[in-house]
């Protein structure tokens, strides 16, 4: 699990320079969309939209405040850095083409770890069909900073918003949440068991989902040509990495809606639950704070519900209310509180300290 | 010049939160261009490239790496950086319409230190009518972090790569060259004074050009349609970040060709040369080796040369020969030598250590 300190091959980046080692990581990149005309090698990359509206997005993720590499194996954060992005077109409706990824790195990476980073990035690029067009690589003062901007596609008028949420549409998301969050709590354990006792050789095999569902995360591609085939018409949407409670909040405020959410509604893993349940945690407040899990959220008109009925893709969570109702949700005892966001922020030092923790 | 240690409001950012900060720093964000239907505050921006090619281009700039603050004010930093990216499309030969903010600060950074940073970010944005439509704020481990996406457009077919340049092609620059260099070595020699004598008084008259260029450069938005006037046809074309011969050579490795470069012909600045002078630099490495000028250097058919003849913009300084041919410099003394790349380059860290320097 712990970063491999034997690698036989330790390349400075220094023998190879700044070109040399962009030369090296663009060298296996194949150009695979027809919209991706001209890709790394100018002074831009060269697009053809052709008759679609363009998606961007950008995302930047920094050692220490977005991954460990003490537990996240590099070509793991590179993927996960590109499937966070890809996420973001998916949560428009729309399909991802190009991205473009920018690196700085303190001199204790080497030739190989870059490699290991662009590995995983190529490989997300290639289930994704998603060609890498452009990027930038420097020195930093200090660890890894990854920034990636995507480009995605939808035809016009397709796209769909965060603010088109209506009075009467149903809140509905794609599989299940929590998972990463709890996932993220096993290697944070781990980590200060083996800080302990570098011997240790833990059992991770009861926490293989949610594990999974931390270091490598799937964006949720699928579900626009599944919407389509089931003629299904979002009238809002939004990516969950965050955590729902944020993201049901975004929705109302960018729809100017209420929203009752209910936590009985709200799917989620067994692992999930059981490891919640050894941290002495909420699995409810898990599933509504927990970020990353980059699952869809999205409403859709009610009279459209039969068309996802009894979908294992869909599930159903809460209904939007009228402007100036309140946005609630509704306890498993039938109270109703008022939704809170408590999901992840970066400048907040006690974040997921002790969310959710039970009260016992 | 340095620091200002005593602003009076000096807001941390955990008291705003990454949302809060964010809202501040987009409050003011206008959109002017036609190309964008929607900017910040959904999971990704929507553009519509009508016909017209899409150019993408990204850069990353890190503290201690591009820029120091110590005598680099951030509102200028803020500004460079954009402008950085904007001639990235004009040397496409293109239009730069949005651009995406990426930012990571550390926690010594104030809400009013992030406001001043995007203040120099809208202003480039206002004067060069590009949209600032998405980014990200998060925290850093050390420093502050820029990563910046520029989107811009070109009709179809009309935008110039590196790689048109054909054998009798004149080469032409555009204004001066090595004085962005020379404005770095100045105000470094002044952080040395001042950190000796913290009270000393530097008189920065002399450099004003110079430093200027160095922090507060511009793009040179101006010469694609001053081109397409005088109904010049540029066969392929770069910007100028890394130094005069860096480029040179990648339009000669791109295009499969060689060159005939005149040192006698490289523009300088009067001050450039003086201050050269003063460092017992040679002006003329100085204007070959210096980045961060963002001048464009471009190919065109020789038959053409009568439209740009005297004109102050552009001045030819060499000619495109056959494949296979070597790629030279021919200086002062008509004495011919190869051509080096000696630019910028962020992982060495001797870099602009000695380089120029006269033989004496």
């Amino acid at each position: 699990m712990l970063e491999n300190k034997n690698d036989s091959a330790r390349t400075p980046i220094s023998t190879v320079g700044e070109f040399g080692l962009i030369d090296l990581l663009n060298k296996e990149i194949e150009l695979k969309n027809p919209s991706t005309i001209m890709g790394i090698g100018d002074d831009a990359a060269v697009l053809d939209a052709k008759e679609r509206s363009v998606l961007v997005s950008t995302d930047m993720l920094v050692e220490g405040v977005h991954f460990d590499l003490s537990y996240a194996p590099l070509k793991h954060v590179g993927y996960k850095a590109v499937v966070e992005n890809i996420s973001d077109i998916c949560a428009m409706n729309g399909v991802a083409e190009q991205i473009l990824v920018s690196v700085a790195i303190s001199n204790r990476f080497t030739v190989e770890a870059m490699e290991e980073l662009y590995e995983g990035m190529r490989l997300a690029g290639r289930i994704y069909g998603v060609d890498i067009v452009g990027g930038d690589t420097t020195s930093s003062m200090q660890g890894l900073i990854i920034s990636i901007t995507v480009i995605g596609y939808a035809e016009k008028g397709t796209e769909v918003r965060r603010g088109g949420a209506k009075e009467g549409d149903l809140l509905v998301v794609t599989g299940d949440l929590g998972a990463a969050y709890m996932g993220l709590q096993v290697l944070r354990r781990e980590k200060e068991v083996w800080k302990v006792n570098p011997q240790s050789q833990p059992d991770l095999e009861p926490y293989q989902y949610i594990l999974e569902r931390q270091l490598k995360p799937e964006a949720r591609a699928d579900i626009r040509p599944l919407l389509a085939q089931l003629d299904v018409h979002p009238t809002s949407m939004i990516d969950i990495s965050d955590g729902l409670s944020s993201e049901v909040l975004h929705i109302c405020q960018m729809s100017d809606v209420g929203v009752q959410l209910y936590e009985e509604k709200i799917p989620k893993d067994p692992q999930m639950i059981t490891t919640a349940d050894e941290f002495s945690l909420d699995s409810s407040m898990v599933a509504l704070s927990g970020g990353e899990d980059y699952e869809l959220l999205f409403t859709m008109p009610i009279a459209e519900y039969d068309k996802i009925k009894g979908n294992p893709n869909f599930t159903p969570i809460g209904h939007i209310t009228a402007k100036d109702t309140p946005r609630q949700l509704v306890l498993r005892d039938g109270s109703v509180v008022d939704l809170k966001a408590r999901g992840w922020n970066s400048f907040d030092p006690d974040y997921s300290s002790d969310f959710g923790k039970k009260e016992e």
